[in-house]
């Protein structure tokens, strides 16, 4: 095998979106309410620093964002939106949407976990990018 | 970080598809049968409302539709299957599958809700698109 | 909203590709291991029958097939993997992937139902195409 | 139909990322912490063996690998990312990402099993792809 792999380290795309979001109501109690989480599993598999901005998308009010993260280069990141906090926190038992834009080419993985189990996956899927 | 995405905040495409689509019997009780909704999450991230047309299709009739739905600007639209009524109700227990059409770019994400544990989604995935 | 639908109906590509199966092997008894099922829902949305061919890949042996399918126009299929049997039935407990070729476009996705449950989906992901 | 399907069998592409990983902690004993694994099942279509890179990408650390892997020609593997061991193992309870790099085309998707229930999965969707 080659090793063009060294030269070209970058992979992904610049603009994702996830269509699907729904963070359980704190009203509900500890359990099963709380026990599981949204995240987007950001990859950056390029030389430089990934500068991500997200905007969260609502039914009735107006979009909230951006919020702003930072992907190392080399490095991943599975961001829970439970843990975003400014400028504001989202809303629970409220269904979203997220627009995830990046200043360099990032892959995009939309999952939701069950802290009940380890941390294990409940489901998964690619995010749209274009 | 630059501000082009205040510039440009149009993401997906116009036309999608859901080739899997089941909703529950009636006749099967209130539980388990009744607990999951068929959803598609509609993303109008654009500053223009998105008139979406929906059609379905079966293993045995000709297609059903189209449903029309309006996803306004800058929303997201978590829409059950269950609910579409107009020109008539999907059939209960029958697969189907389901064309998204809309005259401004969305994001379509097919996912399954189980509302025995507080609208938590039980699989989800990025639909066709072209 | 224009009518440009009804002159356009086809949507889909030519060649999809699932990497991940598996069928229960039959002597683990009636359940778990025989209450799921392994699927392939098949949207024609065009105006032209589809003639599918599917082709299954093993890790061990030469892959089986081709499996012969037809779609009708307008039609949607939600294809059982355990109900393929002309040219061989597909070993039970054994990892394999599948290729599926359509003379018309088509939309395929790849979903696991769970038999005990009114055949809801357990997991569900567009397939592969090109 | 046309016989084209024998002149062409390739499908896919040389380069994929799958942005979710996670493999149980050794600690958190039999189970649930290890009913589960982490899979990329990657499928072969073609006619020359498929030599395969995978790194692996974390956090807080430098990326591991590359491991290799060799898909015969018209073969598939379902490749357990707990099994890596060369150059060092995939560590436990930490998140990762993974890109995979093929110097023919190939089909991978991301799946999650669960070892009680007879190596059903729990959750798949198609790695992304360009």
């Amino acid at each position: 095998m080659t090793n063009t792999k060294t030269t070209k380290t970058t992979i992904g795309r610049t603009r994702w979106a996830i269509a699907e979001g729904w963070i359980p109501p704190q009203s509900h109690g500890p359990a099963p309410a709380m026990t599981s989480h949204e995240t987007a599993c950001l990859l950056n598999a390029g030389d430089d620093d990934a500068h991500v901005e997200i905007r969260v998308f609502f039914k009735d009010r107006d979009p909230a964002g951006p919020y702003h993260v930072v992907v190392p280069a080399r490095r991943t990141l599975h961001l829970r939106f439970n843990d975003l906090k400014d400028p504001e926190p989202i809303p629970r038992g409220t269904d979203y949407s997220s627009v995830i834009e990046s200043d360099v080419p990032i892959v995009v993985q939309h999952t939701r976990l069950d802290s009940r189990q380890s941390e294990e996956a409940l489901l998964s899927t690619v995010a749209y990018s274009e």
